[in-house]
């Protein structure tokens, strides 16, 4: 089921928003067949591993280990658990059952009608969390949130008087750019969007173009901005809220700006209504790039699941240079928003540590 | 040399202010004594691998190496070269000369005087990193000054109202006292006296107490503070500048604190002028604790030469929540106080990164 796991691993950014699976084929002791969701559309995991046997007949009798419960109605493709039945394995190993309402169990139950040995729960929480962000939208209505930062070794992401390109190295802005290439959705304030004048591609550009979204209490993007430049090409979503100039906003939408209205022009409000929209339009993971004020409605609306810190060698002091979530905070210390690290790189100079948002 | 080199760090903490030396001698590629530098006071290196030969004729010819040249003056212990002259060996290898100015060369030359073949900066760079505090101390009359602080990902010292126990764990907290059980001196400001009233103990108590010493700009710790109660068992220095209560200071001292006067309440004055008072009463490592406006002084008078920086699983925002160095900062991006990476270490939830100052 390991081996499993590392094989689905492989369809992240590629997939969304189906589930990443992977697939074995035994028999014997022996890994005869694998395969692995590669990319959205294409054929589940099941299939790809019934594909890459050496002849279809050899998966008589064989165990088949699924990360993830097989499915069993008529989407993009023909159901997974039929195929498996038809191709009369004898036994089916599941890390853990699809939380999505077509499938929830239906599969198992499918696999057991026929005959077929089904044991559940082999390494399901590290399918569980592999597959975290697909099991947040499907059953929560949300998108997994992915806060990205890059501070120094004092915390600060600017100096006092505003400078900030660039606080890490080449390597880090790659994985940066990396990331933009498998998220959804890149989602950055207007004070970012000012001060930065960014474009949130992802440089190579990669098979997902992740849509641009700017949270807009009041300002507005200019229409010279290069998000406004270029979102005939690449999708730009603007949620404004109630006190935006609503003539310029109609002027943006006819440049090509998809709009989501929001009722409140408060940071934590804006979050929970646009977050359902952003999972309702496909979105299973969004990666927050900024700035201070953004990151802290998302923290304090609890929505970030997942926060990318790159910690630049240099240090730059000053107790009114800004740290990476600004607005109110925490008011004491038991309510912290915690976290669990789950991995620790370096990119030349530079750290870059990954944590999830803490289960208890 | 590499050998040697890992020799002499078993020593640090234990012979400061003279440097870790490490000894190997060789006979036709084979190790046939070692030593270290293990105490302030006891045998140097060369002498102890000497005594660790099965017999002191086995020297006649050998190979010696050691991380520094040796000495040639009569300090608490006879001059290492002539030990070596004396025991016939035929040639030495040396990482680095000693900086030391009764050293300063005299050793080399003193071997060479008596025929032996020397060799002087095999991984040299490598010996002069692992002695830098001894180094500085001996060329520039300061100590070498060590920053620690514990932060959350977001780069916060506290919440916004001030809660700051605990930011990291158990483990992590282990690890500080070992760095104060090794280091001569750990400084803090007033600030974090009054805030945390602590005992900047180590625990478990170690070999080497280190003196504890307050930056006084303005105000003087309580005589009910705990450093203030323990004065007369654990060494405390108030560094005072002129705006504090003349007599409370000497109520102070008549406790048993020592004074180092300041002709400055300026924080980066105060830094540069006492300093060099700290070397000169034998401190080679000293650590600097907190709080914000302390470090920011330091920084500002370019005396930090390493930093700790632990960081704690969780996160508070707040764009009024302290950030570990104060003050007034850099006043541009090209102006950063620059580091290097060393050392990245995971203490359970926690991370710990240790930088050097950055040579260019």
């Amino acid at each position: 089921m390991s081996a499993a796991i590392r094989l689905a691993w492989r369809g992240q950014g590629h997939v969304e928003p189906n589930p990443m699976v992977g697939c074995l084929i035994v028999r014997d002791g022996v890994v005869i067949g694998e395969g692995y969701h590669a990319k959205f559309g294409g054929p589940h995991a099941e299939v790809a591993a019934l594909q890459s046997l050496d002849s279809v007949d050899d998966a008589r009798g064989a165990t088949a280990y699924v990360t993830l419960e097989p499915c069993c109605h008529f989407g993009k493709t023909p159901p997974c658990a039929d195929a498996l039945v038809d191709a009369g394995v004898g036994r089916v190993v599941i890390a853990m059952q699809d939380p999505f309402e077509q499938v929830a169990g239906g599969g198992i139950t499918r696999l057991r009608a026929a005959g077929i040995g089904v044991t559940v729960g082999v390494l399901g929480d590290e399918a569980a969390a592999m597959n975290a962000p697909f099991i947040k939208r499907v059953r929560e209505g949300r998108p997994w949130v992915i806060a990205k930062w890059a501070m120094t070794i004092d915390g600060r992401i600017a100096t006092e008087s505003g400078e900030s390109q660039w606080i890490t190295g080449a390597s880090s802005r790659a994985a940066v750019h990396q990331l933009r290439g498998r998220v959804d959705a890149i989602v950055v304030g207007m004070g970012t969007v000012i001060a930065d004048d960014p474009m949130l591609d992802a440089r190579p550009p990669g098979a997902r173009v992740a849509n641009r979204i700017v949270f807009c209490r009041r300002r507005l993007p200019g229409i010279d901005s290069k998000l406004v430049r270029t979102a005939a090409g690449v999708p730009l979503w603007l949620v404004a809220g109630p006190e935006v100039d609503a003539e310029k906003l109609r002027q943006l939408a006819s440049l090509g700006a998809k709009v989501i209205p929001v009722a409140t022009g408060d940071g934590v409000g804006m979050v929970d209504q646009a977050i359902g929209e952003l999972a309702k339009n496909g979105a299973t993971n969004v990666m927050l790039e900024g700035g201070g004020e953004l990151l802290s409605s998302f923290f304090a609306a609890n929505q970030v699941d997942e926060c990318h810190v790159y910690i630049g060698a240099k240090a730059f002091g000053g107790a009114a240079a800004p740290g990476p979530i600004g607005g109110v905070g925490v008011a004491s210390l038991d309510q912290a928003w915690r976290f669990e690290l789950r991995e620790l790189d370096r990119f030349d100079g530079d750290v870059r540590l990954i944590y999830r948002r803490s289960a208890d």
